[in-house]
């Protein structure tokens, strides 16, 4: 398996890769690559490039492009989710891998009335995003929202809110199974303790749909990977099954 | 929201709960409950019990049962998965957390020809599995396996095998559709780098299906946790969809 490293768009130029430098420490240091040998460069907005190393040198590492793809790895349904930020960090990040792996093409991290955090560090969540488009074989970085509170994502697509519910409306596959197999999907997770009455009735009011991730209590984390997972890789079943 | 607290069988006798120690100091020390408050015990076997507590000490939490239910939280579909042991400790206990909460039934940790850790600490996995358990509202533990190869699952269930293929035979989605409502189910999932060819082969001359959990590389962890999510949570939509 070709190993694959990130350059961002400004790094590559005229045929030329120039990886940025973490990336060429790992290259040369770490898994010994040498003038000659093939990796893959994906640039995060879609391009995808197998490269042939002509200089590895410890500080830097040079290679020619051999061949060029388009949104390798991209799936065809454009998936955004807006997840609470959570009070232990390493459980919003693992949120962060999983959906990066799953596909998803746009990550909002939310502030909710229940939220118990302020903090967020951009720079690790967007190197967690990096390493997990590289391990999962995307060729995009999904886009990554500054936090906002859930009264600024309303106006932007038709959102299913994930909500325990005593007496569930729908199930998130129900629901996706009543769009159109093509349309954008948003999809809203809450915090430890889920969102507020008030929130799931003004998301009503704003045309999104309520629904249920099963029977259990969900960690705020794992609803938001099921929901990715339900939205990107379990599409309804070809219609006639037997 | 009542705290729910666990107590193995041996720990409720006669209508009266002895918290364990662990337990106990969790409800005296960090919850502060008292005489007269009311929580949940559950024995991890199935019952689930509403109990007042009728002394409250710095080593001892005893109580009196008020209500008893049975299987509160589980599941119809009982659905075991198989798990290779994974270099990262954390990644596994990350995977085993979700397998609880989704509702898994039973977990049977695998050494497969590319696992590439001996090291398993049924203790540790064992207190991430109560954890879970109180946390999601379920009433049950899982069936924690110890350790074996491949060889010692084959004949107990007719496995689906996750496996990334260039060609893929179905998605889990399918192959769970063509299942019978309430089968059991067992998944297997490899660890990094996946199961081999020959471990794939084995399984299907044994009666398994191979299955994709779709076009990107998952991470093993992730890779179980979106197989049992798809088990358990995404039921296909109803037969009459418009």
């Amino acid at each position: 398996m070709t190993t694959t490293f990130y350059a961002p768009p400004s790094s590559i130029r005229g045929g030329h890769v120039v990886l940025p430098e973490a990336e060429a420490r790992h290259a040369a240091a770490s898994l010994r690559k040498t003038t000659g040998d093939e990796i893959v460069v994906v640039d995060g907005e879609g391009g995808w490039h197998r490269v042939r190393l002509n200089h590895v040198g410890r500080e830097q590492v040079v290679g020619s492009i051999v061949e060029t793809k388009r949104d390798v790895g991209e799936p065809e349904r454009e998936v955004a989710i807006g997840m609470a930020l959570l009070k232990q960090r390493s459980r919003f990040e693992t949120f962060v891998e999983k959906a990066v792996e799953l596909g998803v093409a746009c990550l909002v991290p939310l502030h909710t009335e229940r939220t118990e955090t302020d903090s967020f560090r951009r720079e690790r969540v967007h190197n967690v995003m990096i390493a997990a488009m590289k391990q999962c074989g995307r060729s995009r970085l999904p886009a990554l929202a500054s936090p906002q509170s859930l009264s600024g994502v309303w106006g932007e697509r038709r959102w299913l809110i994930c909500h325990e519910q005593a007496d569930p409306e729908r199930t998130v596959t129900q629901a996706l199974h009543d769009l159109p197999a093509e349309a954008p999907i948003g999809l809203l997770v809450g915090p430890e303790g889920g969102f507020t009455e008030q929130e799931v009735n003004d998301g009503r009011d704003a045309g999104g749909r309520v629904v249920t991730l099963g029977p259990r209590r969900l960690r705020a984390e794992t609803a938001g990977i099921v929901a990715a997972s339900a939205a990107l890789l379990m599409p309804p079943p070809d219609p006639a099954p037997s």
